[in-house]
């Protein structure tokens, strides 16, 4: 491993995971293939190891190589397969008539600690899911994983090839699809309504792109002051959430 | 310069901050010292040059080893004094009496990322300032400042000896404090009420200290699911700035 280079995939290509959330959650996910676990003496004491995983012991500066540069891993490092894909049909079908668990649908959030922290409310807002477009989403890596705090084991996360034909899709199955964007004329929470929602955002800077718009039923604003552009996109994910989950109060 | 250390701090201590959004703010700033500006031909282009400031051009890549490694410069660093001092009295004293601008209490967050997206979210739903303990907060970085997306010009940050005593001058000056913690009994619209607020945050992981949750007048939580333990702070910041910007409604 070269100086200066720390990569968070193994060479065959596996990602990593670190940090005690992030790897207590996958090890407790029967649908998690763990291929290994790294662990200071320290921190392997607290673990519930899973049937025919064993421990590699290693020093904390040994697990610091393993992972980027300053990252905190709490003595915890796993290498791990990527979840089985989840169609978005089957999860729409799944999903239950509960018109205050939302979807999320994001348009070329790259930012792996954004999509990480957006996992970590959507699990918390007990939303439905989220779908990314293919091509414009970090793959599943440690960093989304650590900002998501284990959330990544729990919300499912589709990765679609087309994100106007799964807006489709959306609402199809019954979904009002609110485009979030700050040059829309009404609020959010005038926005909402009582049916089921789909919170669809863009990248920050770039905003929805033109056609994903188009495919939103309404298009609507958070109530920030002309004095900032915009919030971070994992800010107005989270206010979105809150403000469907306690619409009506 | 060793390899593998880029300061963000110019040898003679002084912080820099890049990325247009950051830099732009500061040269808009009568009240913000900027002592150099390096940039590209190209950014320097669409710069408004302030009085007594000169460019000293350099090259994309040149300017990447004056930020922190695979940092997004677009062009523009900049040398800056921090900004003078301000009084908890004075801030509290100049506020008005609009019980929709929250003033924003943190106790020990020290994540940079974290503190600068607060700050964000401060500007957008125009809180009063924000106020940390001096010990346990960052200082004024590039790395806030670009989290901060230009709100360190803004919003007042308060820097305070004791945060004890400070919530009892937050008090005096009528604010109503709300402490958000997962183990409160009432749910954040339910404590805000309808007088001006001031929300006290702790780290992620340790949450609010003792003493310092003792000096608010109302513990509340959020409304998430039990399957996450918290939010992240600066998700959990912007939530609440929102709930007390849209009480009532």
């Amino acid at each position: 491993m070269k100086k200066g280079h720390r990569p968070s995939k193994s060479k065959g290509g596996l990602p990593r995971f670190w940090g005690k959330h992030a790897v207590y959650a996958a090890l407790d996910n029967p649908a998690r293939n763990v291929r290994k676990l790294w662990a200071t003496r320290e921190a392997a004491a607290e673990i519930v190891l899973p049937d025919g995983l064993t421990i590699s012991y290693a020093e904390a500066a040994d697990l610091g190589r393993m992972v980027p540069k300053d990252t905190p891993h709490q003595g915890l490092v796993i290498e791990i397969d990527p979840l089985e894909d989840m169609w978005l049909a089957d999860l729409l079908h799944e999903a239950e008539d509960n018109p205050n668990r939302p979807l999320i649908v994001l348009d070329q959030v790259t930012d792996p600690h954004n999509v990480g922290a957006i996992f970590r409310s959507a699990a918390a807002f007990n939303a439905i899911g989220v779908v990314t477009q293919d091509r414009h989403a970090p793959p599943e890596s440690g960093t989304v994983a650590k900002s998501a705090s284990g959330a990544l084991e729990s919300v499912p996360w589709i990765r679609v090839v087309n994100l106007s034909r799964a807006l489709e899709e959306i609402a199809e199955a019954g979904f009002w699809r609110i485009g979030l964007s700050g040059h829309a004329d009404s609020n959010l929470a005038e926005a909402i309504g009582s049916a089921k929602v789909a919170i669809v955002m863009g990248a920050e800077g770039e905003g929805l792109r033109q056609n994903v718009e188009a495919h939103c039923d309404l298009i609507a604003k958070l109530p920030i002051s002309a004095q900032m552009e915009s919030l971070n996109v994992s800010n107005a994910a989270a206010i979105a959430m809150y403000a469907i989950a306690t619409r009506g109060e």
